[in-house]
């Protein structure tokens, strides 16, 4: 991880460098369930859903990367977290990922929240599957050829989950 | 299944009939995550969300059951369906959710669906457990200590999946 990473509430000032780092992930179409061709209008709608407290991750100034917090349910389920992560693609491999992980499983457990989870991590997505491990969370479900993956064809997902 | 029960889309003269069975149940906080303190507009707007196809089972004219059906998610992840019921309680025991259940199958199978997902199954909700299975849902993940019930304290949720 940088020295220069920073990682800040996200205010509406921010909503182009959200989406240029949504965008192509989005369009690629290989990691999120988020149709293709999604408008940025509602990409950072989704993104900033209400509930969702929503950061990103300045590396020297620039922004990087962003994320969201949210509960995943409410009522009797509502002290079980859930994010979405996204980097630049042109900021992989320098451990951006990790680090918004463990500011947002901070962020989970100031706000009262006892565990985390992840509804949909595709398991052709192996960075991903291999850093939410290493970040602590174990896959405690496999949803069979639950993602139709445009170069792969039909691939599973993981239900990933940590307690805090 | 009573001969005279009959399946058909809600319409909004529905909402007095679909509140007196989402009211109970929601207020008791065991079978769904959802603020045991909603209310009805809440309540109404949640199981009539925006892409949610809403249907009523009425038993000799009286609406006693009802039930929704979306994607689960959306792009690559559409294909999945997922649905949630719920019987008025004093028509629990004759059938009614697993008609509903299969009436969802067919639905979701005319829509295009190639599988239907439930999120949430709380464990402790065994005759839900038992009932999905019998309609050929297969426990695929579970949440361990996900749900707080008023009565029984954490207890674990299941994922259930099946193919149409």
């Amino acid at each position: 991880m940088s020295p220069a990473l920073a990682i800040r509430p996200a205010v509406s000032a921010d909503d182009d460098a959200i989406w240029r780092i949504l965008e192509p992930t989005f369009r690629a179409g290989e990691t999120y369930p988020i149709p293709r061709d999604v408008s940025r209008a509602d990409a950072l709608a989704y993104w900033r859903s209400s509930g969702h407290a929503v950061y990103v991750a300045e590396d020297a100034g620039a922004i990087v990367g962003t994320y969201y917090l949210r509960a995943n349910t409410k009522g009797g389920g509502a002290h079980v977290a859930n994010c979405g992560y996204m980097v630049a693609s042109e900021a992989q491999g320098r451990g951006m990922a990790r680090a918004m992980c463990a500011h947002s499983l901070d962020q989970a457990r100031e706000r009262g929240f006892a565990a985390m989870q992840f509804n949909f991590v595709i398991a052709s997505n192996k960075r991903a599957v291999r850093l939410w491990q290493a970040c602590g969370f174990a896959i405690v479900g496999r949803l069979p050829r639950a993602f139709r993956h445009p170069r792969l064809g039909a691939v599973d997902a993981y239900v990933m989950y940590r307690t805090l």
